[in-house]
C-alpha cells in the first residue's frame, strides 16, 4: 500500500513512526505546519510536501488532522487522487460520511490513546477502531492496522463517538485533574511526587474492580463540613471551586442511582 | 505504647492491620459500629469495647473518625485518660486544635492514601504526614508511625489541608472521571477494559513529566465544534454535561496562564 499520511501533529507523527517502523511505504508527509512536516517526513525518511502537492496515485490517504480540517482536506482532493484510493481519517468523532460525499472507499483508523511527541509509546496494545463505508475497504483496513497494533476492533461511527467521549473523560479530563492537585501543591510549595503511590492506587483500584464501587472522599461520605472547607479553600481559583461543585454532586448522586 | 484505636471504617482497618502486624499493641478496638467493629478486632487479636468502654489507661488514642464525629469522642475522652496519653486523629481537613481543647498531648496522622477493605495494601511506601502540638509529641509520633511507613514527614494544619484538597482532585475526582468513562461506555455495551491503556499511559505521562504540560484533547486544543457534539451526546445526563463544561473551560483557562 504507497501511503501519503497528511498531518504532522501528535497522532500523524506516532502513527507515521510506527507504519515505518512496520515496513509501510509512506511516499509522502503533506502537513500545512512545514517546519513540523519536514521534521517528521525527514524521521521516517519521506518526502515532505504541501497539501497541493500530494502524490494522486497512492493506495491510500491516512488524514491524521484536526476534525474541522477533515471536510476541507477531503474537497482539496476530491476529483484529483485514483478512484480506488481509500481515504481515512483518525477522528473520534467525526463521522465517515464527510468522506463518503466524495470517495467510494472511505474509512476511519480509532488509536484509543494520547499521544505527545515528547514520550515514545508502544503501539502495539493499543486499540485500534476500525470503521469503513465497504467490507472490503473494511477488510484492508484491518490488514493494515494489525501490522502495528495486534487489537484491531470493527465499530460504527457512534460507538466511536461515545469511547472518544468517555476517553474525554478518563484520559483529558483526568489528566486535568491531576493538573489542578499539582498546581494546589505548588501553591503551597509542596511537591506532586507525594501523590504518586495515591494516584497509582486509585489507578490500580479502579482498573481492577470497578471505579464507581471504589469511590472515596467527601463528596461520597457525604461529608459537608469538610466539602463546605474545601470550596472555601478554594476560592483563589472559581474553575476549581466549580469543578468541586458539580464532580461532588455527580459523585453524590451516581451514589444514590447505583 | 499501649494504643486504643477508635473507628473501624476504612482508615481504622488498613491502620489497625498495619500496627498489629508490625508488633504495636492494640489493646482495644472501640466503635460506633459493633459488627464492623468486632470484626475487625478479631482480625487483630484485640478486644472490641463500645466507646463508653474505652481503656483510660492507654499511651496513645487514634481517632481513625469522620471529621465530624472528632469533637464529640475527644469531648467523651475528656477528663478520663490519664493526662500525658497523645491523642491522634488521622482527617485531612481537620486542625489538631479540635483536640488541643480537652487534651495536652495531641496531634493528626495523615496516610495520604485511598483505602478500601476489598483491597489490600502495602503502607510502607504510602507517605505520613504528621502534626503534633509538641516537639516532644511529634518526636513519638514519628517513632510510631515509621514501624509501619518508611515515609513520614512533618506538616502543619494548613499544608495538612492543602494536600487533603489537592488528593480528592487527584484520587476522588480522577476516580469519578473514570466511573463515568465507564458508565457511558456500559451505556453502549463496550467493555470499560479497553481504557486500559489509555488510562496507564495518561497517568504514567503525568507522573513522568508534568501534567499542565501534557494536557491533550479537545479542549487544550479549543476544538469548539467536537466539544459541542460532546456536549450534545451527554445530554442523558445533564451532571456529566456540566461537568464536561467546567472542566474544558478550566483546561482552556489553565493553559492561557502557563
Amino acid at each position: 500500500m504507497k501511503t501519503v499520511i497528511i498531518g504532522s501533529g501528535n497522532v500523524a507523527f506516532h502513527l507515521s513512526k510506527a507504519f515505518y517502523n512496520a515496513g509501510i511505504n509512506i511516499i509522502q508527509i503533506a502537513a500545512r505546519n512545514q517546519e513540523e512536516g519536514i521534521q517528521l517526513a525527514k524521521k521516517i525518511n519521506s518526502e515532505f510536501v504541501s497539501l497541493e502537492n500530494i502524490d494522486t496515485n497512492a493506495d491510500l490517504y491516512l488524514l491524521a488532522i484536526k476534525d474541522d480540517a477533515i471536510q476541507s482536506v477531503a474537497k482539496m482532493l476530491y476529483g484529483k487522487i485514483k478512484e480506488d484510493a481509500i481515504i481515512v481519517h483518525t477522528s473520534g468523532s467525526t463521522s465517515i460520511a464527510v468522506l463518503e460525499k466524495y470517495f467510494e472507499n472511505v474509512g476511519c483508523l480509532y488509536p484509543l490513546q494520547t499521544f505527545s511527541k515528547q514520550k515514545n509509546i508502544e503501539l502495539s496494545a493499543v486499540p485500534f477502531f476500525i470503521t469503513a463505508n465497504l467490507m472490503l475497504v473494511e477488510k484492508q483496513l484491518v490488514d493494515f492496522v494489525s501490522v502495528i497494533s495486534k487489537n484491531v476492533s470493527i465499530i460504527n461511527d457512534n460507538q466511536r463517538l461515545s469511547i472518544h467521549i468517555a476517553a474525554v473523560f478518563v484520559c483529558n479530563f483526568t489528566n486535568h485533574m491531576l493538573s489542578i492537585g499539582s498546581e494546589i501543591l505548588h501553591h503551597h510549595l509542596l511537591n506532586f511526587e507525594i501523590m504518586k503511590p495515591l494516584i497509582n492506587e486509585t489507578i490500580e483500584k479502579a482498573l481492577q474492580f470497578d471505579p464507581v464501587e471504589m469511590q472515596t472522599g467527601p463528596a461520597v461520605r457525604e461529608d459537608k463540613l469538610v466539602m463546605e472547607k474545601h470550596i472555601d479553600f478554594l476560592k483563589m481559583n472559581p474553575n476549581y471551586q466549580k469543578i468541586y461543585q458539580v464532580v461532588s454532586e455527580s459523585i453524590i448522586e451516581m451514589k444514590s442511582i447505583s
